[in-house]
């Protein structure tokens, strides 16, 4: 029989359609989300919890008018099948194929692009007031999970927006997670209203014994009516945003369509900001999803009929991260990590049930993350901050001023550095190297191999000033084997292999490239002299000096951008010297990365063992 | 008479003051902070009023364990005072004298640096979790202004306190402003537990209500007792900390001595987190600093006797920048402006009293504002958000993805850049180039003289992709008369003047100094060739190609660090031709630079004129 969905082509139509249609409409989507993540992988776990959410979001707004914002945008697949994109879904995440997040250029109902957390809210306010300053008229409406509220600037908008009640609607979608289970105040605040059975005993009784209250007098009736009025104000679950002047509505069954028309239809007709709290389950109608939320999150591909993932687990650097840290702080006492809501994402999860008192998740707040990793390192504890890349962008300014000028050791552990594939632009972590060595007195390293990293780890720990140790998402290729230093000196360098007038200093994954390159040109007759760039700041002056010294060609090879970065600063260096060689840097051009498999992206930008093996063939022309 | 100041050496000595003694030395310390500041400059206001808190602390803390971190820190002045540094305030924001902000090289009682908004809870949470990882037993309290928690990282701060119940104490020094008037939902709440005659009568007359409810039988009573225990929950002010997981004390009047040190006594015995909320006048006890707090916030030197301000004003950038913008708006109905709690020193003052509805205060959230901005670009606003070069550091993430991925038509008018003087190394803005060349779609422009400021915002606003337009604190120096450029092209350098085998490469202020040092270089017999980059992103790449086809050798000034700036981005350039020429770099070293006068910052780093033709003389041997 053909679905809703197989004959669906226009989603001006889902107004139209009955509540039971609609229904049924909602159990063929979630059918077709699984089935085609399971071949694709993507986030799933998200996307099945806000099905009613989305159709029930079409039935009301009016999208040729009305905006329509997803916070992070890894819940906009329901979006996506609605406007215009079921047909792709097969090329989800691939390179060419549609994106997992938002994307103007795929669509005009993609009204804005996220990717980070908690953006949804300023931008919302920012097209309202835009809406008004243009005496339009229609709704703009930002959809947040509980876990972005915990980020600082979703907090910074509601204040903004309460104050100046541009009217915007909100939609709390509460499913208790970020990746993980949430923490934090405001958590255990929704949690209350969610669900304290108390919290809706009190409310029931005291409107029960405010109707029982006997007629006592005008002067006690005068009284007790204000008081009534107060406390039925104070009874409104939502203080917390009326507080801050933004409308309450819920808590509502974010999976119930009528309850969630009925609210948002209602929304409509109140002129001023207004949060409209809904309870979703992430996962939502698939059995392993809803029993493993974090595991759905995020997934590869898996097997429908069992939710196995498909590829098997391989070592990874986040995985020796955990395990190494661990061990260090058996003997370390002072050691404590600190993540932001990526607890399992950073390879902590076995340091978290170890050592559960030196384990801080703070919610997704990384400019809280530093300064709060600041303050321990301060006070003689060893704060290790684990974090991808792409995050870290959020705490450039607390990096600088709050661990850097102040020259504290804390040990940032960034992983995901370089390109991460299938998340595309807004989660390849290739500018890191760049806003880094910039900021003085920080120490960056990278290992170029999944031992390395362990030997590091153990090194920074003993150090006395900040360390940032920046590695990849996965692991090594194991298509060369290399022999991970284990003494440090900051600034000093590692010959690998090699011999000739041209010296390739690499860093990170890089090095395996170069040394696969290495032997591809040694085929050709061309020798090249491999150096692995273990530090990326300080830099290894007395090395550079040498090679300069000795007329060397110098080629350097980062998986971050050319520009600022590691090649940035030999070339700066080199500039100072009074004989003048010639320094190739490669690395991702300026422009944004998009998503696809690793291999591709490294190939487009001249990274891959065949690409770095030209550029050294026209350095030798 | 000798007062108390006069003879005060020892800190631990407040303790054992009478209440009377120490309103005494509150009103020396005052006089003594009005004398000071009003020689060498300063924040005067934000630190007369916390004088009473300041000694209250003290009174109550036990420093030598406990510790005390300081907001912002620029109302450090009397802890200051206080912890031995008295008699160095003649040097105060001089280069080489005591700093602005907490400095732990020049006390050890200066627990934590600070200078941007809204750090404190966090590093206080970290300091608390140290001290009880280690077991150890002491206070850490937070000073934060009601303005400074109108930033996300001090609610994400909030959140992760409220969870983890870690003792600690936050005081919310609330005075109503940041450096101008305070805005927000949060500063409205704030307002309404504050002064809401309505609010206390409503609080007053439900207690009273409760005391007078008649006995109506067990099951009744039953029923109101629950009532009335929820009821007096519900009416402690400050629910919305409260609902966070934080115990809320107060509201108290901050100068009100005997009150506070009460308060702050009973805080150290609640063992979980508190916040006091203490009233403060911003300005207290000086006449000119109360009427006109926003004044006084940061103020150079003036007349004790009547506030004036000792120097004329003279043109400055922002004053330009603001009448320019004026000016548009005047044409341009989509212009808007944004601020972060800077309205006027980013020179808005005018443009939001000419288009009030078309301002926008959002309150010390760079986060917001830079995203806000985005949503207001895509729906066809041309929203300019003006900023200090350092509070731009805080949005990072969202210029690169919510602005320069979607290749919005922000203009980003950045104020402060380059080096700002007695503020120091946190309100230096010697980053921004480097970090906005890294980000793809950017186009930098920096403007050598004031009125091509003018020039560059109209010509910006025309441009349909996001600008940065950086330039500096105050104005010409007036030594060069140097023509404005009217027409831009991106990446369009322009000739300033000479000749020779030298190209002098500078940007903004710094082309008034190769201009200079190029007219002291003719007197020396060397002849170079100065040049104006008015885009530092997209560089020249076509003159970049003349010259070094011409085998110029290159400097190159900017107002930045040297790492990753425009300086960078010539070199990196020139790597890829196939001719090698000689580039050199000048700016400012990987070092965080240190408060004092420009023309002694400007030396310190070979940037002044002397420095600048010493290099060039150095390139020519």
């Amino acid at each position: 029989m053909m679905g809703i969905l197989d004959n669906y082509n226009d989603f001006h139509k889902i107004k139209y359609m009955t509540l039971k249609q609609k229904q049924q409409f909602a159990k063929e989507i979630r059918r077709f989300l699984i089935e085609k993540v399971s071949k694709t992988g993507g986030h799933l776990a998200s996307n099945l919890g806000v099905v009613e959410l989305t159709l029930s979001l079409f039935s009301v707004l009016d999208l040729d008018r009305d905006k329509l914002i997803w916070d992070v945008g890894h819940q906009s697949y329901v979006h996506k099948i609605l406007t215009g994109r079921k047909d792709k879904f097969d090329t989800l995440r691939q390179f060419g194929g549609i994106s997992g997040f938002p994307k103007y250029c795929e669509s005009i109902y993609d009204f804005f692009e996220t990717g980070h957390s908690s953006t949804s809210i300023s931008a919302a306010l920012g097209m309202a007031r835009a809406r008004d300053l243009k005496n339009e008229k229609h709704e703009v409406v930002a959809v947040i999970g509980d876990g972005a509220l915990t980020g600082g600037m979703a907090l910074e908008a509601l204040n903004d927006a309460g104050y100046t009640k541009t009217k915007i609607i909100i939609i709390l979608n509460d499913n208790q997670m970020s990746i993980a289970k949430n923490v934090g105040g405001m958590s255990r605040y929704l949690n209350r209203i969610r669900i304290d059975p108390k919290y809706n005993k009190f409310k029931d009784d005291v409107e029960a014994a405010l109707k029982k209250i006997p007629n006592i007098g005008k002067g006690m009736a005068k009284y007790l009516e204000r008081v009534k009025n107060g406390i039925k104000k104070m009874l409104v679950p939502g203080m917390f945003f009326e507080d801050m002047g933004i409308k309450y509505l819920g808590p509502i069954d974010g999976h119930n369509m009528k309850d969630l028309i009925e609210v948002l239809s209602k929304a409509k007709n109140i002129n001023e900001p207004v949060i409209i709290h809904i309870i979703t389950k992430k996962g939502k109608g698939y059995q392993f999803a809803e029993k493993n939320p974090g595991k759905f999150h995020g997934i590869g591909p898996f097997d429908c009929s069992n939710g196995e993932l498909c590829s098997d687990s391989c070592d990874t650097y986040s995985g020796a991260f955990g395990e190494e840290l661990v061990k260090i702080a058996e003997k370390n006492k002072d050691v404590v990590a600190i993540t932001a809501a990526m607890r399992d994402g950073t390879g902590l999860k076995e340091f978290a049930r170890r050592y559960p008192k030196r384990f801080f998740d703070v919610g997704i707040a990384e400019q809280h993350a530093v300064t709060l990793a600041a303050g321990m390192a301060k006070e003689g504890l060893k704060p290790i901050f684990a974090v991808y890349s792409t995050f870290l962008q959020r705490a450039y300014d607390q990096v600088l001023h709050d661990v850097c000028l102040q020259k504290l050791p804390v040990i940032f552990a960034i992983d995901r550095a370089g390109i991460v594939g299938h998340d595309g632009e807004t989660h390849q972590g290739v500018f890191d190297l760049s806003y880094l060595t910039q900021m003085p007195n920080m120490t960056i390293m990278s290992p170029k191999c999944i031992c390395e990293l362990k030997y590091m780890l153990k090194w920074a720990v003993q150090q006395k000033y900040p360390i940032a140790i920046r590695y990849p998402r996965g692991g090594d290729s194991g298509e060369v084997k290399l022999s991970p230093l284990e003494g440090f000196k900051p600034g000093k360098w590692e010959f690998i292999c090699g011999e000739g007038d041209i010296a390739v200093i690499a860093q990170g994954k890089m090095v395996e490239n170069a040394v696969l390159a290495r032997n591809k040109l040694l085929d050709l007759g061309v020798k090249v002299k491999v150096i692995s760039a273990c530090f990326v700041k300080p830099i290894d002056e007395l090395m550079l000096n040498e090679l300069v010294q000795n007329n060397m060609k110098i080629v350097t090879i980062e998986d971050n951008i050319k520009h600022g970065g590691l090649g940035s600063s030999i070339l700066e260096y080199v500039s100072t010297l009074d004989k003048n060689v010639k320094v190739s840097i490669l690395g991702f051009r300026d422009e944004f990365i998009p998503h696809g498999k690793l291999d591709i992206l490294y190939k487009l930008h001249g990274l891959d063992v065949e690409g770095i093996v030209n550029s050294i063939l026209k350095l030798v022309k």
